[in-house]
């Protein structure tokens, strides 16, 4: 994210967490849900994802009032093999069901080696490095695909929009070295960062998105009139495919046409599809042994000399571990009109104001 | 693959593959070997993979002559969970190791929900999609990720190269439509593909290479003195990265600077990673309804009106099976060039030529 135009206050982890626990309380989730759902948004504002956490605070509040997440999700598992599940979200707020697929491939992969858990009747479940780090802690590595809560791209050529950002989170720990975090849409960039440009009135650069006649679309506040840009062109239309698919067709949640834009309404079920797999690292090399290995690994990529221009070499996952150590220690950076906002949502619902 | 330069002879694929295997066991391999490995660089050109088919031939002789190749592999399994296992190819043709891996895996998922296979001390395998493709007739999707047998691109912002194109190749069968077959570079085009352009003296468009300063190297000839440009930029390194690790790292595989150039290097032993995953339909969703529902989603993609230019919209894999089928009607097309090497190592070995 580059540098901002507006002011920012910042906040303790420990103030945006509560608060949004109160707003989720407030609104109707169990204390341990609501708890649970702001304690992994606050978790994507620490990693620097700041359009995927408190920034969708009130939106998420607004749905659940209209109806259009189930506050009290009854999840259960449709299909069950060693290493697989098929669990239905109930339409619970997507956080609580992802959260529960992580716990579940976790621990089939303890002693199947791997295991996947798909999910239909999830929801937007924020940022997808929070459920891809989980597996780390378990000396496994954490993969986490979604299909995107909104079609913001057609087929490669096409002009239909079918396609999500359909984004892919891999989680890798290293030993001494931070971990490989690689979470990344499919498109050039995310839907989520366009509506944080938009926010701030900044201009995006060209490539991030086009017009239906294939120009540069540079204004994020006319986003809803263009196209995202899949990364590479075809190959970023078929890994939005795939992903899509993987996510969701397998799973009998929706893909492709029947994708419910969840900005546009806020009262329909999503039937939102992901995935997820965690890789026991024991089932194919000691862990001790691989965590060095990527230790290595990092320190060859970041030793690379560099071309004109560019200060040195980074690996995926850096900005979000300097984003958490930024806010560890100075607090989340939150800017006015997101304040505005999180200020009305508290007087709407009754709740203590962010403080 | 464009409009080619040079004159092409037409060979049926039974001729291809009956002289592939005639050279595969005039260099000791055992029949069965030579029969398979024939079989399945056979299916990579009538798939279009011209780079990855025949066209390798000569490379993989001499390199089992100079010792590079074990051609008498003993596999066996170092580690194995239900859903897992971590496969030593004991330095085998990677079309072997690599087949015997999608064997294991989709017997794997047939109870596991899904299997996952790593592979080390293996080698080039060909094309991927012929790999991912088996699954299907399984009703499972296929998986397959290797890591490149030459690093052709530095992490992003760098200059050293310690990265290689690590492909990924998904396979998804539909009911009444044709599978939906990813078989992609993280680069913007394949080492492979350079090649042949190479061989047949064609220039490359801008934005495949970079050279060493990043202007834009088009002179297919000169491809070591340059770049692949992944996909996406950070991104598509982020992937190859990602890739790398799974395909390399966690088998206990090469990756990063000890990577064995194939082709710079004849005989030393490359210890090439790869991973083969199977998923079982059945474990998330009833195979028929899921078919059906893929032949949906393709319909939905190609239905899709197209932006000035366009005159549809196509899926991936689509260009594989027109190809399979010209190929099945008219045989495989060769240069003149690659006659010329084939009729070499034919007479090298003593075997019949190709007719």
């Amino acid at each position: 994210m580059p540098e901002d135009a507006t002011p920012m206050q910042r906040f303790t982890r420990d103030q945006i967490e509560a608060f949004m626990a109160r707003c989720f309380a407030g609104v109707g989730l169990p204390d341990t849900d609501a708890r649970t759902v702001a304690h992994l948004m606050a978790e994507a504002d620490m990693l620097g994802k700041d359009s995927h956490g408190i920034f969708r605070l009130p939106g998420y509040i607004g749905r659940v009032k209209a109806g259009g997440f189930n506050p009290t999700p009854n999840m259960k598992v449709d299909r069950e093999f060693a290493a697989t599940a098929l669990l239905d979200g109930d339409n619970g707020m997507g956080h609580l069901v992802v959260k529960r697929a992580a716990d579940m491939a976790i621990e089939k992969a303890k002693t199947a080696g791997v295991g996947w858990v798909g999910l239909h009747h999830s929801n937007h479940a924020g940022a997808a490095s929070v459920y891809s780090n989980m597996a780390m802690e378990h000396n496994m590595i954490g993969l986490y695909v979604a299909v995107g809560s909104a079609n913001h791209l057609p087929p490669w050529g096409g002009t239909e929009m079918l396609l999500s950002t359909n984004p892919i989170s891999v989680s890798i720990p290293g030993d001494e070295e931070n971990a490989i975090i690689l979470d990344m849409a499919t498109t050039v960039t995310s839907y989520g960062k366009v509506k944080v440009y938009a926010q701030r009135g900044m201009e995006m650069p060209e490539g991030w998105m086009i017009n239906k006649d294939g120009t540069p679309l540079t204004d994020a506040s006319k986003s809803d009139t263009g196209f995202l840009l899949p990364i590479g062109g075809p190959k970023g239309y078929g890994l939005a495919l795939i992903f899509g698919i993987l996510g969701g067709t397998l799973n009998g949640a929706n893909f492709g046409r029947n994708v419910v834009d969840m900005n546009a309404d806020p009262s329909s079920v999503t039937n939102t599809g992901q995935f997820y797999l965690a890789i026991n690292i024991e089932a194919f090399i000691d862990p001790a042994d691989f965590k060095r290995e990527i230790d290595e690994v990092i320190r060859q990529m970041r030793g690379s000399p560099t071309m004109g221009g560019v200060d040195r070499v980074r690996l995926p996952g850096e900005s979000a571990h300097a984003a958490y150590a930024d806010r560890t220690a100075n607090g989340v950076p939150l800017p006015e009109p997101l304040l505005i906002n999180l200020a009305k949502v508290a007087a709407d619902l009754g709740v203590d104001e962010l403080a």
